[in-house]
């Protein structure tokens, strides 16, 4: 087998064998196989796509490149939740304590955030002393100890796909379905988990904006899960504008800890919820959907979420206090309103400029070298269909560095629409694989 | 700039400015583009091509990547030929001496071959002790002297094209037309001629099959030569058979001799014959074509232009005694014949067949590694349209090796087609593109 005839035959659109795939993976993850074949198989998968067999086997090879946790000495369902990522989406740390105070194990290795959309990583990382940099044995323990772990990729998890990624970003083939899918779910399925809910965002603050494309995605990753024999559904969602009320790290650390106290934003708090419940029924905790949205229920009103969030905090090495009290969390030294300027109703919030604009105040990476400052972002007073009044405050920036900070603003008020009319709201949860 | 970019709008089908495509090319002729880039941008251009402004682009930024001859100082017009290379394809042999005897430079700067078609290179170092790795500048002299000079190409001519022209080999990316068209012109523009014409070969033994792939190639370098100012012609000439009677590096050497002497086969002179008036015509050395014809036939008639082959053979290191003595050339030790199994007329002759099983005898390459042996080939004594009877040599295989000369025969017995009737033969010269 050669490297170059399974390009080929790639490039003249033909399906590559599971066997094919797994040289080219295998090779490249060895270094056997140069970056200059993996750019240009990537370059021609972009345009001839992959079959659900292929994409099946190209997962497989990557996640089979590094270790494959086995937490089968776990006694209970192993569940996760992964979102393809927007502004102001903090409901892993709301749902991940929820699932875990429902007795379910959810070992979540999670990414950074980069561009316009945060990272639940540099979330976590707000919080002080939080660590996200567990080695593997640790991950075992605190799962074992609380049920919950929250860590970030480490370097034995499908290396292919952490090298390959890095490929594409350089060689313009980040943006190809197969590709796409494949490397989320080649880490996914190294988790060890049995069940796997899926929040593919759709709209303007998502990585595919619009709803075919995000249904393209989700039916893509669901049919690669049930390929590997685990259960998996998708939820297409909105993220048309800011998940939630905030935006940047600790800001959203304090809204999520809000949400498990009850007095969250209604969208954020139903839409973890119902996640969670999706990773209960998946995982197998409950005969149906409805009993496992009562359970979470049960769990968010008694309490029993944010004590799993405090545990999991002080497992990590957090201070858990901020539970308690979350002006312990780092806090921007400056706030400034942006203020409606007109009479009306909010009709739109172009919600990636949201998200750039939180960016530039240093909420998230411009580029992988970025550095993060976790108390800056914003607060939305208002959001889509809110009535607002001339001189109102449409939302708080807070800040630590006035030198981006005019940009970010001007970036802000290009986003907010007022007009006599909004349209009519779409959906929070758009569409449901399952 | 950043290459990325560029790699991106060619992915989506967007026409790359001149500036962009130097950018790229420099870049990664200095190494600070990296193979990955390159490779991904190739697979690109693969799928969405480029204009004809792109290409020319392409081209001059090759080039222009290394030394590009100025050869102003001649008295005379400098012309060459090109070929995209077919079986028994020796045209060079003979017209390059033609031309050379009209008062035409001929800086000739040709390749190896590859595969089932053979190299001016190869064949030229088949003439005892001929060097064809001479320096610029004793190119030059040999120039000066004798109006010709035949050379490989020299690590300072367009090394861009060398290093990518290795990185499509084996990343999948040979078979682009733009890219097929650059690396050819970014060569023959850089030997500091002022006319070229174009051997475009088409059939079954030449690198583009179709008639009109044949012709979307030569328009494409035509348009190439003359957006860069040169003189330039194509014709797009037949390789369903292989020209000549022989194939393999002596016994062309041998037949472009006797061609020379004006007992050479018809296909073989006439071909030269009009290349070289091609040459003479762009050159501006004649008024008409007709003229042109008539004195590269008089210098065929005179054999002025077999002692130009004598003299260039002698400058070059070779032992110029094999003009009189083709004996001298390298033999091969052992012949068998290939028989016709019937009566009828050769309706076809396979003919990448028969340069694969020139290859395997030891006459070409299979892979750039491989060792070629001068003295081994194939004559024909039938082609296309002669009568044949069972029983009659329809070609004699010269040959060193035994190890593969079985496999050789079985591909030459399947090559000839015998049937009561032969086709309407096609032109030697299917088009002209002037």
């Amino acid at each position: 087998m050669r490297a170059v005839d399974i390009i080929q035959r790639k490039r003249d659109g033909q399906e590559l064998t599971p066997e094919e795939i797994g040289f080219f993976i295998r090779g490249y993850a060895e270094g056997q196989i140069p970056d200059y074949q993996a750019a240009a198989l990537a370059m021609a998968v972009f345009f001839k796509g992959m079959t659900p067999a292929e994409t099946l086997a190209l997962t497989e090879s990557m996640m089979r490149t590094g270790e494959v946790l086995d937490l089968s000495e776990l006694p209970g369902p192993k569940a996760d939740k992964h979102s393809t990522g927007g502004v102001g989406d903090k409901t892993s740390l709301v749902l991940a304590p929820l699932a875990a105070a429902c007795g379910v194990y959810v070992p979540m290795i999670s990414g950074r955030g980069l561009g316009h959309t945060g990272g639940t990583l540099d979330k976590l990382e707000s919080i002080p002393g939080f660590r996200v940099n567990l080695s593997l044995a640790e991950f075992r323990t605190v799962l074992k100890l609380s049920n919950l772990g929250l860590i970030g990729q480490t370097p034995q998890i499908a290396p292919a796909d952490r090298k390959l990624y890095a490929l594409r970003d350089v060689t313009a083939t980040v943006e190809s379905l197969p590709l796409i899918s494949a490397s989320i779910m080649s880490k996914k399925m190294a988790e060890g988990i049995d069940a796997l809910v899926l929040d593919v965002k759709t709209g303007d603050g998502a990585f595919m904006k619009k709803f075919e494309d995000s249904k393209a995605l989700a039916q893509t990753m669901v049919t690669i899960g049930r390929g590997m024999g685990k259960k998996v559904a998708a939820l297409i969602t909105d993220m048309d504008q800011p998940l939630g009320h905030t935006a940047g790290n600790a800001l959203e650390v304090a809204e999520s800890i809000e949400t498990l106290k009850g007095r969250g934003p209604k969208d954020l708090e139903s839409l973890s919820l119902e996640l969670a419940a999706w990773m209960l029924f998946l995982g197998g905790s409950t005969p149906s959907l409805d009993e496992a949205r009562q359970k979470v229920r049960a769990a968010l009103t008694s309490g029993a979420g944010l004590r799993k969030f405090e545990q999991i905090i002080e497992l990590q090495g957090g201070d858990p206090r901020v539970c308690a009290d979350t002006s312990r969390l780092p806090r921007a030294r400056e706030t400034t309103a942006l203020k409606a300027e007109r009479d009306g109703r909010v009709a739109r919030i172009a919600c990636r400029s949201v998200g750039q604009a939180a960016m530039l105040l240093g909420a998230g990476r411009e580029t992988v070298a970025s550095v993060i400052d976790p108390a800056v972002g914003l607060t939305l007073h208002k959001k889509v269909g809110d009535l607002v009044m001339e001189g109102e405050p449409l939302l708080t920036v807070h800040f630590n560095d006035r030198r981006r900070l005019d940009e970010s603003l001007a970036l802000l008020r290009q986003s907010f629409t007022i007009a006599p009319e909004a349209p009519v709201r779409k959906p929070m949860i758009q569409a449901v694989l399952d």
